[in-house]
């Protein structure tokens, strides 16, 4: 598993600091995934080529992340049939209630898979739910963070019990 | 003046009802425009060709109308330089706050002039004013249109005081 | 492929006519589903039981329908790394706004895909697009619906232009 | 009275700064109290454990606390028949509002008794108030603490009336 | 059990076909009621006394529906220290997010149960699990109704399996 | 004009920065003012006393300002028929917003002034607008604060024309 | 008093069925009142001279409906140091949101009495409340409103408790 | 072209920050303006006159900047037909959503064209674009801009695959 599975878009490199925790996400999944900036409005050709040329490359899922009046993942997925997942970012005055309604309202027949304002971890490991109905091992890692992330509550739970 | 100077843009059939009102305006004032269906996430390649030939066609500024996660303004501004009046309309559970945010909230360098939600009426007084800065008629025809409010709510001032 | 891939749970026999369209949907698309009704609050168990066999069963999707304080999907989300669909009903004084914050507003570690409020037809499409990485046969007709919405507005487009 | 009367959780120890303060109230009124941490996420079944048993082991409230997508108090609630206290936590992007239309927004039969947004000391008090109608001396307690606040009121006003 | 237990006050008698859900549910549950109206601002006096006098009567939770500024709920938890059980009710142009506002987001020191927007049913139940922890009988009848809640529900799942 | 004319009351000694605003604007007016701290829920019967004695003492407006669940001006409006303006203060999560609704939706017959939420600046310009029907000089000293207000903004307008 | 001494101001005949209940309360109180129709925005000089000149006729209380963004009570607050109450009306697509934040968040200086949206009433009795400082007969026939209020809403309480 | 097309009106000197941003694209593109301070509120008379003045010396755009209850741009769109833009500034407890809902909501007939809260920078490209269809240089120079855009992204996603 070298070729990315997992192509990560955001409308700015201001989205950087946030996106790239999908990143780390899937580093620790073992997830081969690419990441670059794209914007619907500014670079609105060069947006639609990566969502035609997606599945053909090889990508299986898309996470966009855009602030504000945030098109990106719905642009995006106006020119694929891939999955794709949608960040909301908390920028500008409105705080990311802008975003969140620009990305999850889609009309019929154009989904995009929405998560959490600034949910880009969760953007991650949706993307490896999506992609361990066909990658067992994967499924096998998301079992084992969850099973890392119980035991690490567990252990929280004790260090309060002692205070 | 024969040759459409406006354009007039809707997401979907179920917007014509709104929509057309901004037509009724134009042709009031006698502006010449013409009115298509586009969806930028349906159609996403004709919407953008549209935007992109439109001021080669002598289009000198497009109305676009849209609910929910509206793009249709945003994509068109994104694919030319013309002035875009964005409509968001009322649909769905949020009652256009959504399609409001996802007009207006645009970011730097890409603006759609955004009207109030479901406000096609003044999306086309907006263009006539625009338009106005370059053909006096249309100057002259926005102060009669004034003048004529002005009129009609004298009026109806009088009838409330016989009351 | 005659075993379900696709799980439609909804809290309430009230969502039922929402829900049912992505019912609807997965037909159209000839994708074999199971439906039915369990609360998060009201069959905590079963609903539990229902994430927990979902993937040993081959469900491959799982859509999730609730209302108000929506915590179904969430819920099933705690119990399954299978990818989880949250659809956001309207229903109450809150006009679905409740549900789609209680949707999708999941902390790290348990993602919930959400649509748009009362998207269940996107909520089909999506996991559609789930299964579209895993089955080509899905990607095809994904690519036709698309191909037979964009041909249906065109046609709305030229019956405009007659008016 | 030594045996916990009231279980206070919340769903990570992030939480702690804001629930800690339920603990301090309840300490000063003199109530046993046994706090800890349990995601409705994370650890679902450990959390449905604590709720189920609760009764049993001689709880009488339990007061949840829990931000964004909360679903604890809820998840809680849905496991027992005692009462249940809802904190929403001001956290994420929404600033405590998803939260609370998580927490608050309950179908009929398992109500949650929410608070206010970060209202942990509220919960503590509305757990004494619960607690107050079987407990005559937690009822004076109460009273007492009406009336030193009364007090502490009237001295303040008379320091801003020296001014 | 035959003098009230429960006191069901309400700001107007518009307000009365939802208030009744809740004296529904104490009927059904065999809780002693009494019901009446009493506004925060029209009868604060009045209001004041119902209050002060609850707990020597024999009240042991105040149920409290208002809507808009939503005041009732709160006056009377600053008049008493039994537990008051705030309904915020739909009314008016917010739709009752005044009033779930004026409710729940009370000071420290005077808290209000607040249950969702119209959620008189959930008041009660939440009144029956309160009682529940002086009152066995009434766990008991609340374990028969999450239990005869079970069955129906299943009941609903059995018919939709059939269609 | 010795004896005070407005009364200023405020819910707790946190919202002193703000509502001394008030009293700023009170003192360059030259209105005689009272002010005092008093919980609509802490002191609930001294606040109702203040309302009540306030005509009788010579008061003709009374400010009122308090955050969250603002009860306090509706409180004093419920035991009062002078005119009431109600201050609502921005704190906890919700901004303000919810002590503006508890404030400005109050129901009919018991009306409350509502200002901007902080605006105790304006809560006291109000008062003078009153006070300016029945006492001469005021309506002259407003107008000479309006007078100052166009001198002062005409300085500001120069100043940015030297850039 | 046969002079007017309230002017009541809308900004479209279509606010007539809400504005003239504000009419019938001063018919009830026995204030006399004027009542006309002129827009902020279609009429804004006229707007300016009704302000400009009301002080000067004679009117001492100022009531101003309109919807949406609704400037007129803050114009008119902008043209005379009256007191002007605002009463923003429930239209479009916001409910009134968009007219009670254009109505009540004035900038220092020019401050607008607001009241609930569609709160036509209560600008009445607020207006009544102002103008009792100076003419005690309002005063007497303000607190015989109220007396005559309790006794209606005890009626209601006894007709409750025979059913 | 020396004679000012645009002219940028604020109002209030602390809105300088944020409203020179619309000054300095301007100067980018080498269109004249103005730029002064006149408040709706505080000077009515004079931003009146601003704006019935604008079209006779030449001025074809007008951008209003204004917070809160934002009246700037509606009151000047009331006096004038040329095209006007409203920029919402973020400033109070609301964050720019009163200074939007007030600037966009406007009644048919006068329109202003809306950017996102404190989006001056768009206000002047949509200022340019409206220009541009009168002058050829400014659509020239918006092109030109757009194409600088892009290149500065495709810079900053080199630099990212760098990374």
């Amino acid at each position: 598993m070298h070729k990315p599975l997992v192509l990560i878009l955001m409308g700015s490199d201001s989205d950087l600091p946030i996106m790239e925790k999908a990143a780390d996400v899937l580093n620790e999944m073992g997830v081969p995934y690419e990441m670059d900036i794209s914007s619907a409005h500014r670079l609105p050709e060069r947006t639609a080529e990566y969502a035609k040329n997606a599945r053909g490359r090889g990508i299986e899922v898309i996470i966009a992340g855009a602030g504000m009046a945030a098109h990106l993942a719905g642009v995006i997925a106006s020119h694929t049939t891939l999955p794709v997942i949608g960040v909301p970012l908390k920028s500008g005055a409105l705080n990311g209630i802008d975003a969140l309604y620009s990305t999850v309202q889609m009309p019929p027949g154009i989904p995009v898979a929405t998560v959490a304002i600034d949910g880009a971890k969760n953007a991650a490991y949706l993307a490896c739910s999506i992609l361990s109905i066909k990658y067992p091992e994967i499924a096998e890692r998301l079992e084992s963070f969850r099973e890392k992330t119980r035991k690490s509550l567990l252990e929280k739970s004790k260090e309060l019990k002692k205070l």
